[in-house]
């Protein structure tokens, strides 16, 4: 399987060093909107001009956009789709519906299979979800974020008058994790489930009362949380945050049996030192099933609930039975 | 769906239960090879002797086999798969692709379609594993049951002489669990990964010493172990074990990025009052799963790997793709 790189940074990255690790892909090329000269790939793959893309469709099985769901995949994935196979890790949950829309209409136009938000939420926890849900359909889901870096969160922070440099941590409470675990199916408020936890470097003078003000009361971001804030210098920032880690929890907990007596716990977690490089991880077996897939006539928008677990796989569906199942 | 529920033992109680929480799926019957007058069914099934089965193949949409996997599994899912879609919970991890194969051709003679091996190991497990091992190709997986109890280790000591009662736990140990999780990769022995503790209801003036011992020693079964033995009276065990718990952990261990420089954890794990009724509800979404596929004219022995997540839920979608992923 010969994949493309459709931007590149952390994320694009991340796939390449990935595709190095299975030795059924193959790096076709990387491709971006810089100037090509001024990219040096990783693992010295080439390097083209992304509106030079679709000169090489033939030659590229699936495209994997490396790029963000703010702005950047609402138009490219639609727009690749209509001559690549493609996957992304669109991760802006509300929109997805109307993401899968404009792509499936693309990828129909085109004949091509897109897979669209690959990655680990969306992605792996949504998988549990479902899984969970239907096996236990009595009982209520958690997801729990963290401990991680929030991208979004950082940004905001950074975006305030006298900020030079944030990193926000969403931070799961321990206290929420062990009411859910318990199987009392508690109720959880935004505060009782997430703290949050900041690292700023300001501006030599600034008002640092003001800015955590600033922080704590910003709505949506942080006013529905609890917030601690901590001003740090920036070499601290770059010795000690300069890591992407992430992570998080899904927990189903469910009844069964003689009026509902038995409690089940079911608990999926994740803890990653680098979120684009696991999501990475997540893209390339998106991108072989849809390979797989595509080989048997399949086009239109699938999302991994439309995968098999076996094509996520490069091994043979007899070594799977025999070995994982 | 109309279900059938072959056997009725713990297993067919349990898929009884779980079914009446699933909206979709009606009880046809239940069919047992004891008298059916002499069985009650927890929510008022019919009961039919076994041997009427295939008179009513036509109206039942997947027969759910709830028999052991020893004897009664090998020999009932082929034969059943004759002229039923059926799914069981075979988990005789070495035996999968024989009986793998015997089904596959009974079902391809029937036309019917097969799930085999659908539970928590083989099943959730195994999925776990699989995706685990798809996405962080460089790494290690570890499996540990427990804490809950062995039907097989209990029935091994109960078989010793001068022994009335036993219930085994397994236990998963924490040194072990605090390594793997880790990103350490450690190599670990059976000693290392489990414990064994039983219970024992012994007969007035057995030889305690003796009994101890057999058990310590008992190839296969516990002689790799590290062994915990307790004497108890019958009152004690009708108390405190006549659940019968289980769970246990998957854990990936893998690496990415730079010099594979990052390291990232997925754990998965279940804590459950109740075996059987777990189990059971992984069979009535895989017969969805059955049900789902064999409608699209699908035949012949297929396993969880081979059914995309969709399919074992009773939501459209639409509905899934906005709410859970």
């Amino acid at each position: 399987m010969k994949i493309g790189i459709y931007g590149y940074g952390n994320l694009g990255r991340g796939v390449e060093y990935c595709a190095n690790q299975n030795n059924d892909v193959e790096v076709f090329g990387v491709f971006t909107r810089r100037d090509p000269a001024s990219v040096k790939t990783v693992l010295s793959s080439k390097v083209f001009p992304a509106d030079d893309a679709v000169n090489y469709s033939d030659e590229i099985d699936v495209m994997i956009i490396c790029g963000g769901s703010a702005t950047d995949l609402p138009k490219l994935t639609p727009m690749l789709a209509e001559n690549f196979s493609v996957v992304d890790s669109f991760d802006t949950h509300p929109k997805i519906p109307e993401h899968f829309t404009a792509v499936d209409t693309a990828a129909k136009k085109g004949g091509t299979l897109a897979l669209i938000s690959a990655g680990w939420d969306p992605g792996m926890f949504s998988l549990n979800r479902i899984y969970a849900e239907s096996i236990l359909p009595c009982g209520n889901t958690y997801t729990f974020w963290g401990k991680g870096v929030s991208q979004g969160h950082s940004d905001a922070v950074r975006r305030i008058d006298g900020v030079i440099d944030a990193r926000q941590y969403t931070i799961p409470k321990d206290s929420a994790l062990a009411a859910v675990r318990s199987g009392k199916n508690p109720q959880l408020t935004t505060r009782e489930k997430h703290l949050r936890e900041c690292f700023v470097v300001a501006q030599d003078g600034a008002d640092l009362t003001k800015i955590e003000n600033q922080i704590k009361t910003m709505p949506d971001y942080f006013a529905d949380y609890d917030t601690v804030v901590h001003f740090i210098s920036a070499e601290e920032m770059k010795k000690q945050h300069s890591r992407l880690p992430h992570g998080g929890f899904v927990i189903r907990s469910g009844k069964s049996g003689e009026n509902n007596a038995h409690n089940h716990t079911i608990e999926y977690s994740l803890t990653l030192d680098s979120n684009p490089e696991f999501t990475a991880g997540v893209l390339i077996a998106a991108a072989r099933a849809v390979y797989k897939k595509k080989n048997r006539g399949e086009t239109g928008c699938i999302t991994l609930f439309d995968v098999a677990p076996a094509d996520l796989s490069a091994d043979t569906a007899e070594n799977l039975r025999k070995n994982l199942l």
